[in-house]
C-alpha cells in the first residue's frame, strides 16, 4: 500500500507525516473560483457531481496532497434530512432557528434519495486518484450540526444552544440523537461509496462545560464510531473536538477514533501526552501563518514537526484555510513538509 | 487571618474553597443599574471612585462573597495611556485601532495622575472591607489589551491582530513590552493602594500557536509576575489564559503565578494533573448554568467541587457572569458552595 495517510492511520511508521489541509479547495484557488461560478448556489456546487468532484481534485492535481476530502458542507446533512438551508455571500449559512416539533420533522427517509448526488461525487473522485492518495468523507460532529440548527447560522455567543443545553436538556439530547443516527447513515453511505476515511468535524466543542461535552460530543461519537466501525472495521475515523484543550485524552479514550485534530492553541507535545501513544495526532498549523508565507510558515512548521517526531502524525492546518491564502504558499508548506 | 481567599493562596488547606465570582459587580444586579444611571459613561462610573467603590462592594454584601474585585475594566490602563476609549450601549468598547507611532505614543508618564481615582477607589474598598473579604486588583494581560487596540474593540475573527503576530511580529512584540511595562506599574500601584490580590486576564491567549502564545502571553506575564514579586512578595498573583487548554501548564511552571483560572471548557481534574502541585486552580462554573439556576446549576457545580476536592481551589465561574443572571441563583450558588 502506497496511501500513505491509509498508513498512518493504520499506525505504520510514516515519516514525513502525511500532508492535507481542512478547506483544501475552496476560494484561494482560481481554479475553483471558476468552477464557483458555474453553480448557482453554494448547494448547487455540493450536489453537481461532475462540478463536485472536480473541485474535490483541484487541490490534490496541485499540489500532490496525501488526501482528497469530499467538497461539501457539514450543514449539507441536515439539509438532506429536509431542514432548509442556504448559503449567503460572505455572511456564511442561513438556517431556521429551531423549533419545537422540528426535530420530529428532520426526516431520515429523505436522507438516500437527498445525498445520492453527494455520493456520486464521492464514487467519481474514489474512481479519479491515483493509488497514493487518500479519499476523505466527512461529516459535522452532531453538536455542531445542532448549534448551527439552534442559532439558525453562525453566532458570536451562541447563547441560544448554550441556554438549550441546560433549560432543554431533553430537547438537545433528542435533536442530537436524532443527528446521530443521520450521521452514521450518512458516513456509512459514503464509506460504501468509495471513502478511505471519515472525518467528524465538531467545530464548537469548546462551547460546553466538560460534563456537557461528555454528553454532547464524546457520547454521541462513540456511537458513530462505534457503528461504523462494526460496518466498516478497516476505515479510519477522525475526530476533531475543536477547543476541547484538557479533554482531547478523554475524547480519544472514549469514543474510540483512530486520530484526533488539534485546533492551533493546542501544544502537539501536550496533546501527545494526553490521548493514548496509539491514538494519531491530526493538525495544527495555524491557518494564518500559512497564508502569510515565508518565516512565519517556517517557523511554525517546524515547531509542529520537530514536537511530534517519531509519532503518528497527519500534517494539517489547526482550522480551515483562509481564503486570502496565496496557492504558492501551500505548495512551500508541502515541500517544507516532505522535507522534514 | 480569616480571609480564606489569602489562605488557599498561600496554600494552606481551606475547604469548602473560598468563591467569587468574574463580573460579579454589575449589570444582573439592581443595585448596580441603580448607580450606574448616576454615571453619564461608564468610564466615569470607573473613575468616580465613591461610585466604582460602592459598585464593587454591592455583591460582597449581599452574597458574603470571599472577595471583592476593583470595579474597573482592563481597557482602563490603555486609556491611562492616552489612548481613545469609549463604550457603547450594546456593543462594548470602541478603540481606535492601532496605527504607525501609536505605540510611542502611549504615555507611561501619564499613568500615575490619570489611574489616581482608580486606585482610591482601591483605598476606599480596603478600608471598607471586614477582616473576612479580600481585595482583588487586576489588569487585563498584555497581549488580550493589545488585541482590543489593534482590532479597535471586539472582533469576531481577531484576523488583524493574529496577521501582526506573524507579518510585523516586531511590532507586536514592541506595543506588548510597552503594555508589560505599564501593567507592572499598574499592578503595583494597585498594590500599594491596598490590593491584597493581582488578576491578570487574558482573555484572548487561545487566539494564538502555542509558539505564539508563549512569547506573547507566557513571557509577558513571567515578566509582570516576578517584577510584582520582587516589590509585593506577599501578593499573590492569579493568571487567567483563557483557552490555553494544554498550555495550562507551562502557563503556570513559567510564570510562577500562584493561582491559574480555567475557562468553562477546562476539566479541572485533567488541569489539576497539568499545572504544578501548589498551583491553586480558579474557575470554573459556566456562567450559562448560573444564569440556569436549579439543577442544571446544582450538578454543574458539584463537578467542579468533586474534581477538585482536596486541592487548593477558588470557586469561580469559567467566564463573567451574564447580565441576565437572577441575583437568587448567585446566593444559591454561594450556599451549594459553602455547604460542600
Amino acid at each position: 500500500m502506497t496511501k500513505r495517510l491509509l498508513c498512518v492511520l493504520n499506525r505504520e511508521p510514516v515519516w514525513p507525516p502525511p500532508i492535507w489541509l481542512m478547506r483544501q479547495a475552496g476560494r484561494y484557488l482560481p481554479e475553483y473560483r471558476a468552477i464557483r461560478a458555474e453553480a448557482g448556489t453554494f448547494i448547487e456546487l455540493c450536489t453537481r457531481p461532475e462540478l463536485a468532484a472536480e473541485v474535490t481534485l483541484q487541490p490534490v492535481r496541485r499540489f500532490g496532497l496525501d488526501a482528497a476530502i469530499l467538497f461539501s458542507d457539514i450543514l449539507m446533512l441536515p439539509w438532506a434530512l429536509g431542514y432548509g438551508l442556504r448559503f449567503q455571500d460572505g455572511e456564511g449559512p442561513v438556517l431556521p432557528r429551531l423549533e419545537p416539533g422540528d426535530i420530529e420533522r428532520l426526516d431520515l427517509r429523505r436522507l438516500p434519495d437527498a445525498i445520492a448526488p453527494i455520493l456520486e461525487t464521492v464514487q467519481r473522485v474514489h474512481t479519479a486518484l491515483d493509488d497514493e492518495c487518500t479519499l476523505i468523507g466527512f461529516a459535522g460532529g452532531p453538536f455542531t450540526v445542532a448549534c448551527y440548527m439552534i442559532e439558525g447560522g453562525g453566532s458570536r455567543g451562541h447563547a441560544r444552544v448554550r441556554a438549550m443545553a441546560y433549560r432543554e436538556p431533553q430537547h438537545l439530547a433528542a435533536l442530537i440523537r436524532r443527528l446521530t443516527d443521520a450521521t452514521i447513515s450518512y458516513c456509512a453511505a459514503q464509506a460504501e461509496a468509495g471513502a478511505e476515511v471519515l472525518m467528524l468535524f465538531d467545530t464548537w466543542a469548546g462551547l460546553l462545560s466538560p460534563r456537557l461535552l461528555r454528553q454532547h460530543v464524546v457520547g454521541p461519537t462513540r456511537n458513530i464510531v462505534a457503528a461504523l466501525k462494526t460496518r466498516f472495521p478497516d476505515v479510519p475515523v477522525i475526530g476533531f473536538p475543536r477547543l476541547a484543550g484538557t479533554l482531547l485524552g478523554e475524547y480519544a479514550r472514549v469514543t474510540g477514533v483512530d486520530a484526533v485534530g488539534m485546533d492551533t492553541v493546542t501544544d502537539p507535545a501536550v496533546a501527545a501526552s494526553l490521548v493514548p501513544a496509539e491514538t494519531v495526532l491530526q493538525g495544527n498549523l495555524d491557518p494564518m501563518a500559512l497564508c502569510t508565507g515565508g518565516l512565519a510558515l517556517a517557523t511554525e512548521t517546524q515547531a509542529i514537526l520537530s514536537a511530534l517526531r517519531g509519532r503518528p502524525h497527519i500534517f494539517n492546518l489547526g482550522h480551515g484555510i483562509l481564503p486570502e491564502t496565496r496557492p504558492e504558499h501551500v505548495a512551500e508548506l508541502v515541500r517544507l513538509v516532505r522535507s522534514a
